[in-house]
């Protein structure tokens, strides 16, 4: 049985604020959780309607009724387990040849399907500006279909870190060169900017080249793409000549 | 003022069954319904909360108020406007360079992404099997940001099409020839199959070449992408060549 004390802790989750408080975050659904012990995150308790499927060998799953699995879940059709597990102390930046480099977006569900992105192609780093969503966020965890465990998410002061930062970097506009005209060298990295505001200025003068997927369509009502979509389409093209 | 005649009919709108009934769909906010007179689109009644920005030259705007448009939107977070417009009476299969073909894809949200990166490649026709999404669902309509205007969306027997057809068709699955090592020929169609299930067998043995996105990760526990994404990136490299 869960406690009252528990499911509001559990629920508090959803933001940031208590998120760093009890540094913890949650994991949904067993297909995902049964990857953790195989990775680096520690789980700190775990909550079950049927324990015996998740068929971990830890102490510290306990079984819940559906309805208390509804009452601290953060998906709309909550699935079957729950896993509260601790965040990482530190985050390390590491070196990588291509790395992705997030300058405030805002989205969880672009968040994570960026880092899905990132898993399938192979790209261990995301940098992101402290002002971009939180990788925790229930919603990112989710999207991430269990790519967060595969992907080095790092948060810093992108200014300094540019500035710092050896290797070319790509940036993403509207009228940058054509990216089926840009050649990409073994090592750097490529920004996408915030969904309604794209890159900020301040970054931008850090960037070396700009890029932009060409629109073939005529009609100039067109959307632009969304930066998830364009990040698939833009890594597509790097890793062609991979 | 909406009477409660008017709100029941419009609600109803979000079942295929009700839009099959009185012929009609919605669109949602300003920006879209502004491009609706350039089109052909009829509309039949406009709602809007603030009927001088829609600057539209048309006596069927009535002027409403939010907590109305609340009871008749289908967002979340309501806009300005809806418009209520005819389902255009025929769909006729016009000929084309490049088109995609829609195999059972169910999520409003993918159909909604797809047609968008069509308009966005200038592809002028996507081929929908008979049990693929509706795409007057409300949430199509919005997820397209107004590309339904400018792509012609046909639903078939797929199986009666692809017999008579006499392009190159390419599928889409997880162990197809890798795409950057596939020549895309001046005319073709391109088969993106159902999220769970892929192309069913009856489309796949009228298909001339499978092709995939190569995983370029490691792990084998990573997710396969989703189909819009790979719908995406996929476009994204035929139109490498163009």
């Amino acid at each position: 049985m869960l406690t009252a004390h528990t499911i509001k802790i559990i629920q508090s989750l959803d933001k940031k604020k208590y998120r760093q408080k009890y540094n913890l975050f949650l994991v949904e659904g067993n297909k995902i959780i049964k990857e953790l012990p195989n990775s680096d995150y520690e789980i700190t308790e775990l909550y079950s309607t049927d324990p015996d499927t998740l068929n971990l060998e830890n102490s510290k799953v306990h079984k819940i009724q559906p309805a208390e699995l509804k009452k601290i879940s953060f998906l709309q059709t909550p699935k079957d387990s729950i896993a509260v597990c601790r965040i990482p102390k530190e985050e390390k930046i590491i070196e990588t040849s291509i790395q992705i480099i997030l300058d405030g977006i805002q989205d969880p569900g672009n968040l994570g399907t960026i880092i899905r992105l990132a898993d399938w192609f192979g790209i261990e780093q995301i940098i992101c500006s402290n002002d971009t969503v939180d990788v925790y966020n229930p919603k990112v965890i989710q999207a991430t279909m269990g790519s967060f465990l595969r992907v080095n998410v790092v948060y810093t002061n992108l200014e300094s870190y540019l500035t710092n930062y050896k290797y070319p970097v790509f940036g993403t506009d509207m009228d940058g060169k054509n990216i089926y005209k840009t050649e990409f060298p073994a090592k750097f990295s490529i920004i996408f900017g915030n969904e309604g505001n794209g890159i900020r200025p301040s970054t931008e003068e850090l960037i070396s080249q700009m890029i932009t997927i060409p629109r073939f369509g005529k009609n100039m009502s067109t959307e632009s793409l969304n930066v998830s979509m364009s990040a698939g389409i833009i890594l597509g093209q790097i890793f062609s000549n991979k």
